[in-house]
This record gives C-alpha cells, structure tokens and sequence, in this order.
C-alpha cells in the first residue's frame, strides 16, 4: 500500500455511472497527484493507506467497482520524510575576498 | 487513477476483435504518452481520470475487455502543476564584473 | 497500453509448456527492453499498442495464458517523440554580430 | 517479489473493517515508504520478502483481502547493495591548460 | 514480461506455507534485484524471462500461488546493452578554433 497525503477533493460532473456514488480524493503519492477513491472519510492534509492494484476494488466495496485505488485507512501518526534537496545546489560559494576593483 | 491528459484518438487498423468498438486516445501520463480506452467521450485537451490495473476492463464494459487503462472521468477544472524547470540551468550570469581589480 | 516499438522475435527453448505455441517478441517500451506475447502478427520496426496487466492474458488467446504484455495493435501512423537532449547542453550562442553582411 | 527492510509498525485506528485483524508494517523498498500487510510476523530491521499484485490478497489469508503488499517471507541472510554514490562528482578537472594564445 | 538475469538463490526459512515448494531466485531487474519463482530450473548467469502481474500465479502452477513474478523461460542467447555512462561527462571541449577572422 501507499502513503499518500490528501490534498482536496475532486470534481469529475462527466463521469461513469459506476463511478458515482463514492468521493474522490486528489491524493500526493511522493510528488505525483493521482486520484483515489475514498472509503474511510478523509479530508484533506490527512496522511492515509491507499491500496492499489486488483484489491482497490472490493477495498471500494465490491469486486466490480472500478478503482485502482482505494484510501483504506487515515494513519494516526505521520512525520513525512524531509524533502530532498535539489540536485548539488552548488554550496554558497565563499564571499569573494575584497570586493573587486578596490570598492 | 491516473490525472491525464488528452492528445488526440488513435488508429489502429490491425488489431484484435474484441478491441474493436471503442474510442482509442493517445494520453499524456507525466510526459509519457499511453493509449486509453475512452468510456466517456472526450476531446483533445481535456484533463481525464484513467483506471489502470484490472479495473479498467470493467471499466471499458464488461469483465473480458482487454484493456489495462480505461477513461472513466473528464475532471470538470484542473490545473496542471507548472513544468518543473530543466535541471538547474545556470541562470544569467552576472554580468561579468570588471576582474577583481589587478588581482 | 503502452506505446512500443518492437525489436525483435525471441527465442526461449526452455520454458513453460503454457507458453509455447506464441510469438515473443522484444519490444521497447520507452529506452527499456521487454517481452511482449504477440496476438496481431507484427513485424520488427512496427509501432504497437501493447496491453498489460490482468488483460494481457484474455489478449493472447485465453484467461489462463501466462502473459502480462501482449501485442494487440498495430499503430498505422506514429511519429515518436524525439529523443530527449542531453541535460540542457547550452545551446550554441547565438553568432556574435557582426551581422553576416560583413563577413 | 519485492526485497524490502521492514521499519516500524504502521498504527492506523480509523480503517476499513476488512482490514483490522492483521498487522501492517512500514518497510522499506529502495528509498520508498511502503505499507505492508504482515503474515509471517516479522520485526524492525528484518529484511523481508513482499508479494505485489493479485497475489497479495491470497497471500494475506483469503482472495477478498484488501492488500496489493504482504510479507510472505524472512530472508535468512541478506547483504544490501552499498548506496549508491552522489552523481559522478566531477574528477578533479585537469589542471588548466593555458589559456588560449594570448586571449 | 521482463528480461531479468539470475543472481541466486534465495533463502527464507520462515516463510507462508503456500510458498515453500518452488525455488526462488533473486534476479537482477535492470540495477534492481527481486525476487521470482522459478518455474523452469535455472542457474545463476541465466537471462530469463520473467512474468508479472496476476499471469504469475497460474505461470507458477496454480491460481492461488501467491506470486508476482515467476520465471518462465530461459533466453537462448542474450546480448545486453552496454550499462549506460556516467550522466554526459563533459566531452573534452573542442581545442578553441582561432577566433573567427578577424571579427
């Protein structure tokens, strides 16, 4: 399963009928927004399990909803690893010695 | 699901039978380009939910389509995230200043 | 589906009974090589539409066959993308003037 | 299979009922967090086998079970790779050449 | 499928029921290693053939064999690309061409 972070709801007026009736949640799944169906409630800043693959269905409510992927569970507690920093930003270089030109 | 969006329809003259009778969409993932069956009727340009993995044959209609990516969803407002800028391209350098004076 | 370019037949002696009386084929899926069950009869240099997951199976023929990537289009036309440039080569500066006239 | 270190145990109290009577650890595959649902009972620190896929239901004890990750296996002996190093820090550049003829 | 390369085999003693009569292999997945049932008897150094998704459980012998990725076939002969180089090493610039004449 995923750990993912809610980001808002999703609005989708034209969709298919099977589709209807559950909310679906913008989720972050590292720096990737995808969109789950939620089966537990969540609102968004929650950090939640999403559950992907063939089991997303039935974690929806049955063997025919069409989802690949379900928020399953609100996790309680989450520290969220820290950003990576950017490729090498290349450390401040150090202060020129005396400003040039004698300024 | 996936956010996607709409390229355009594609053809696809020899293929198996049971593919046959549905829309083909060229779709942008990111910026890979993968193909989706089209359950809604979209356009080029829109901004879609597809469902992967084993939901997306019943998704595309029935239990034995062959399909592993399915549009089930034109999402009414979407705005992209901004293309991340190329990796790090050194900005403008300074105007060279005038050489550390006689160094 | 992803979008591939198929490289060439494979051959594989010594493998499962299930398997045997189909085409491989490896196909390039982006700049990564895969095998790829081929239920449209393709040739080397053609463009294809190639299924996968659960869908893969019923693609090739039947929902026992052991295939988790087949073959089931050919594309007509397809212009791939160009390949990416190396990391931001910084692009030739532009001439210097003086404009061409006085060269 | 995947090859994952299993980090801590995943506390989740608002869940979908199907979910509950099993324990779901956090584990590590490469340097992604991942939830998975434990069947052998494994601790922190154990390097473990994990199934993905369809398979992962079963795997956690019956075909209805809501999981795309479960631990099936303790790995006896296992010798990560070291860590990759940072990208290809530049050689120490060759000491420079003088400049251009008088440039 | 995959083209993976086998490393060895792999050792779980504690380990779910369902699983403990086929061998498993730890193979190389591009720089990745995973982990696969072996349905066709091979050795380490063999370029396999590796199935995915749901097909690798009925390719591993039965419909409820908990796997994700079984081997299902050794390639005859296999060439490897190249390992790919160290992220565009600055190519050795060209010798600087007289200014052009004049200008």
């Amino acid at each position: 399963m995923l750990i993912c972070k809610v980001v808002k709801p999703l609005v989708s007026t034209n969709r298919i009928p099977d589709f209807e009736h559950k909310h679906l949640q913008v989720v972050l799944d590292g720096s990737t927004k995808k969109v789950a169906v939620d089966a537990v409630g969540c609102v968004p800043g929650d950090w939640v399990i999403c559950v992907g693959s063939s089991a997303a269905r039935e974690a929806a409510g049955s063997k025919s909803y069409p989802s690949d992927l379900t928020i399953v569970g609100i996790i309680d507690h989450w520290e969220p690893d820290p950003p990576k920093p950017p490729a090498a930003p290349p450390a401040t270089p150090p202060a020129p010695a005396p400003a040039p030109g004698g300024a």
